[in-house]
């Protein structure tokens, strides 16, 4: 179940999501393109977003019903308008965006095996946008390995 | 403090753990035989779970209470059977399950020192079950370094 | 918008952060300071603290009101003092430190482009004490890459 190998090398590439405003984007397909350039066969994906509005998160893929819980649940956890926050600059879904990211995360570290991405069958990668409106948001996709 | 390193390799190796449901399994005596058996000295261990329905954490190793806190703040902050999930086909434990995985994570990096897993005094490393019921879970662990 | 290199080096870091007390301490200067004498150009640092009860985290760095609510926001959601948590063996501040650790992780993975770490416009690196009382807490850097 393991393999030690010779050498390692470093691959880098990314990719610019435009969103729609708050939901989730599916990026598991163009993460596996870019392994299967890369001409990487074991060793690591390292995954980016350079934001603090939003977030890179592994979840469920076969029923969209979850990601729709998701967005209910955490609209819940951190309500737009909380009286509490007081960075509202950019509005009510201003400082719940910078919450909701730090709360999911914006790195994110994938295993690479016999040339792909190694998600678990029900894995998919999803950029999760937190503000209303649509913004672009760019990805940076790190590969190390043999 | 610092050492530079001429060359790194990648070592892939992983396990499967069977959760007795809901709960926690320190699997850090299994990460640090793997450490060992790789040969790397200085370098990266990045540790991954194939699933969307339990988590890889860091977490005080000393105390067993501080887990039954845990369970018992997570129970009470993703409530089971909560009406606001509709994804609840496998049961009131199913999007609780998705939403504290993604709350707490599947991807782990932890620095390798010295040969060995460079966890702090009171660190353990613990997958933790989010279904009610049994499961088998996949972990991959990818190691690069010299 | 990629490259294939040759082969990977690793680098090992690490450093002290004299806590004051709960609150966050901005470590990105340091960071970029160990990128610098690495001599890595294109690849991953890895950032890590050997502790349970404080976290690493990118939160935006223009605005300090951001990190003020984030502060408010989690003192409301891990209540310090909350009598469903048992082990308070360090005092009403320490359970929710785990939970809050937990919450926000302790290992970031941060791409490195053209010998610099490549955090967006707005992102900057913190160490986030959880716990009342000042402490000192240890970070390691692991960077790989050409």
């Amino acid at each position: 179940m393991s393999h030690a190998q010779p050498t390692a090398r470093t691959f880098s590439s990314g990719f610019t999501v435009h969103t729609p405003g708050r939901g989730f984007t599916d990026v598991s397909e163009r993460l596996c393109e870019i392994v299967a350039a890369s001409g990487i066969h074991t060793g690591l994906a390292q995954v980016f977003v350079h934001h603090t509005s939003c977030s890179l998160l592994i979840c469920e893929n076969a029923d969209p019903v979850v990601r729709d819980d998701l967005e209910r649940y955490f609209a819940r956890l951190v309500r737009d308008g909380d009286p509490l926050f007081r960075h509202d600059a950019e509005g009510p879904d201003d400082m719940p965006a910078h919450v909701r990211s730090i709360l999911t995360g914006v790195s994110l570290g994938i295993p690479v095996r016999n040339g792909e991405l190694a998600l678990g069958t029900w894995q998919g990668v999803y950029l999760w946008e937190h503000r209303s409106a649509p913004h672009m948001r760019k990805v940076s996709v790190t590969f190390i390995g043999d």
